[in-house]
């Protein structure tokens, strides 16, 4: 029933023999992002060594109450960065972490995303594993570390965001034996659901509503399709930015017969950003593919110029193609 | 660390040495009471029991997948429940149920709720207990029943509806490791969350916009209120009714701030039903009260006559003084 989990050698050896090492992970880090970083973090400094955490876009808001976030830097200092390890946490290339040209003394990845790329120099890859910050609890029980209620909140977070707070599908008997270990060494699950999810600013709140009355429900090709839309006077009228929208186009998925939300906020007068989510598996990402941009099979997006209108028109028609050639 | 589970001798013997059982839970029933009732009723057929399930008000739509559901009657007949055990599940007496004159061979209360009730030949009453789910869960352990995927599914969702799954303070190690269990057993967490929380129809949806756009944040007393109401226009409009407006109070909750969350809904042209959810500990059983209504700490609610603005005024009114004597 239970997975096997197997820590390279390598990952563990290097971690005790070297002194000083350097955490980074994806920008718009996520929950599993920040927190497998900072947990990483604290681990090291139980062992002596010198850490550092970077990501170019920081700790947003909504983590700010993650023990430890103190540690990430949204710069780097590549004199440091030259004489330590590089630790690249929930992605496994340089490029999602929007470094180049640097040096260091070697490369370890630690990630649970499906991936081409052969980057690093030690690499701890495991698709199926349910967060990055799974991995990072067996690797700190391998290396003896006390889970502090530091660690396990940090852990904890990781664990919840990626698997939707025990709803989606990787939810497993692991996961939730491994949130029980983590209650018991001191994560809150109800401080970390309130800061999670009921500590949104009444601007964002009015934001949603806004969003939300543009709904529309449309047909494309045997799919149900809900349709958002935000504009820039939107933000302006509920003073709120872009960084407000996260998770905005996973509203309308509580509707049963939705298949796809597409979500389009506007970047530029004539520029939209197109956030889609999909229910049951349609694969949002051949979608996102055919408008020249990215994703997973459930979450995928793309930016597109044009209309509100024009838009939508060229979505609901690539949509109908999808099914007609599932 | 964890609780000591002592299920009584008498309720394992009663199931032992009886042969007909009649399974009844309160009226309104949530996924505690009737994932509880079903759980139980199917180990009493895996010990060749003859059982039947009452419930008033029958199974609501959102449960309508849990397996077994069909055995839950809303009629009862008065000669076999004269011959059978009744079991009480999620409550302790008879009110609760809306029963009475009526006659059985001996009563069992299996419950989680507080209470000064002395209803039931043989109580088994634990207040600590996060969800009576869990309490069926030991029952049917010491029973030496199989837990089929049918029973984990009917736990399972009782569990996750008393812990807001697994993000209220009641989401204990003892709850995780349960819920491993019972997803090791047959439960499969995506499709319960899928049918509890991704399943609401269009026209529900539609009358949530509206619904949340009567929103207005107020103050009283140091606390921030939000309010908003629901008429008899808006579910004209939508084409839903009262039973469509489930968990709506709970939505403003997301906002920081928001310490109450009022909800006013037309049931007579000028008969008002409001819910009241609070977060932080605010205690809204007090003003409940204080207009002949009742309920929790966190959730509570009454009738009101009046137009609403006037309602309004009075509730924020009964909340400032609610602060001061606090």
């Amino acid at each position: 029933m239970a997975r096997t989990v197997k820590i390279p050698e390598e990952v563990i050896d290097i971690i005790r023999n070297e002194h000083s090492f350097t955490i980074a992970s994806h920008i718009n880090p996520d929950g599993d992002a920040l927190g497998s970083s900072i947990a990483l973090a604290l681990a090291f400094r139980q062992l002596d060594k010198k850490v550092r955490i970077f990501n170019k876009d920081g700790v947003s808001a909504v983590y700010g109450f993650l023990p430890g976030q103190e540690l990430v830097r949204k710069e780097i200092d590549p004199e440091e960065l030259k004489l330590s390890v590089l630790f690249v946490i929930d992605c496994n290339g340089l490029d999602r972490i929007e470094l180049k040209d640097i040096l260091y003394r070697k490369a370890v990845v630690i990630d649970h995303h499906e991936t081409l790329s052969d980057f690093g120099d030690i690499r701890w890859i495991e698709a199926e594993s349910p967060a990055t910050g799974l991995m990072v609890y067996y690797l700190l029980k391998e290396l003896g570390i006390t889970i502090c209620p530091e660690i396990a909140t940090n852990l904890y977070v990781a664990i919840a965001i990626d698997t939707g707070t025990f709803r989606y599908e990787n939810t497993t008997p692991e996961v939730m034996r491994i949130a029980a270990e983590l209650i018991d060494a001191g994560a809150n699950p109800a401080m970390i659901s309130l800061n999670l999810y009921e500590s949104w600013s009444v601007k964002r709140f009015n934001l949603l509503i806004k969003t939300l009355n543009t709904l529309t429900i449309e047909k494309a090709g045997g799919l149900t399709v809900a349709i958002t839309v935000i504009t820039d006077d939107m933000f302006r009228e509920t003073g709120t930015d872009a960084s407000d929208t996260e998770n905005f186009s996973n509203f309308p998925r509580v509707i049963r017969d939705v298949d796809i939300s597409v979500m389009l906020r506007q970047a530029e007068p004539s520029l939209y950003k197109v956030s889609m989510r999909s229910k049951r598996g349609a694969n949002v990402s051949v979608i996102a593919s055919h408008f020249g941009g990215g994703g997973h099979r459930n979450a995928a997006g793309f930016r597109i110029r044009g209309g509100v209108e024009e838009i939508k028109l060229k979505i609901l028609e690539s949509i109908g193609r999808l099914k007609i050639s599932a």
